[in-house]
């Protein structure tokens, strides 16, 4: 039994090439646990073979801007002169069905969120060593030294930001990352200040029932 | 790998009757994860067949009392003539070796145990439903009717101090509980707050090594 039957919305992020996509893919081989994830919403054009609330929620810009003036953003981003974010109401949606929401953020868009929703879980995903990072980035692709040095210089940047997460996970391997992610979710549902209310409802009215 | 490689205090309490003792004899059967206790220090007598250093550690009262008035106690009481503490430096002495060191208290030793120990993780185990611990209570011995009402009072006016602890773990089968307390250890391992020092020693030098 859970104390509290609501889904977290559990945050995902670290530097460039840690490998959050590849983590958030075993954890949702899980079975135990219910995970879901949100579909966000842009102004960009849908591209054949897209689906509308599938791929992406496909929004004109004026409808975009108003939902942003509303506050109706967890998170948005304005990025090639397309607006991206993810809507508030969906997440309470997904939350309230009592499955676990995981959202992959950059590593800045951390704030933002708490802001928004003080009882999210943020994760920070960190390499092993840095050594395990540089290396990663060099194999991706086959880019020029200047740029590999480039990527090294954005994930050096991303690393200071750890400080603003819950959690900090360690991606040694993939199993053992969704598996601690797994235990810290497990964990925050027994956490007192989620899980009070709920308990109060099972033993609330013990001081006038001596049966 | 583990961020920070200092073992937790753990401390787990619960209305009289929830279970603790055979939840924490389940944790101890974990093979992954290294748990250990604390020996607590008394001034009663020895008994026939008791070992220093295992049962308790046995000392005087002059000795007790002194080591009270230095504060080397994480919590203490005084019990039918005699004290009972558990030693801080024991304690510390533990955590150093990287074992979680469990520690059963009475439901209102949490707050003590804070003041000392302020990283300390508290968790309070509850049963899945009220009735629950009632026919716990009532099946427990042969104690007449008034004995065992007595006891639901006490069970019931314990339930209360939930709130004081950081987490609430169900005890609806003795496995399911283990296994909460165990994803709370591993959770709160991975908590920022714990690992950042040991985070920035591993990528601390990040940003002077654009190698």
């Amino acid at each position: 039994m859970k104390l509290n039957e609501r889904g977290l919305l559990v945050v995902l992020s670290g530097p460039s090439g840690v490998g959050k996509g590849t983590v958030r893919k075993a954890l949702f081989k899980t079975e135990k646990q219910k995970f879901t994830f949100s579909v966000s919403m842009t102004t960009r054009e849908k591209r054949p073979g897209e689906v509308e609330g599938k791929d992406y929620y496909f929004v004109s810009r004026e409808y975009f801007e108003k939902k942003i003036q509303e506050g109706g953003f967890l998170e948005y981003t304005y990025f090639c002169g397309n607006y991206y974010g993810t809507p508030l109401d969906k997440v309470e949606e997904a939350l309230n069905s009592g499955k676990e929401l995981i959202l992959e953020i950059e590593v800045n868009g951390c704030r933002q969120v708490k802001e928004k929703m003080m009882d999210a879980v943020t994760i920070f995903i960190v390499p092993p060593t840095k050594e395990t990072l540089y290396e990663r980035l060099k194999k991706r692709g086959t880019e020029s030294q200047y740029q590999i040095e480039e990527r090294i210089k954005k994930a050096n940047s991303e690393f200071g930001l750890a400080y603003q997460y819950d959690y900090i996970v360690v991606n040694d391997t993939v199993d053992n990352a969704a598996d601690r992610i797994k235990a810290i979710i497990r964990a925050e549902h027994a956490k007192t200040q989620r899980s009070i209310y709920k308990y109060y409802e099972i033993v609330g009215d013990l001081e006038n029932d001596n049966q």
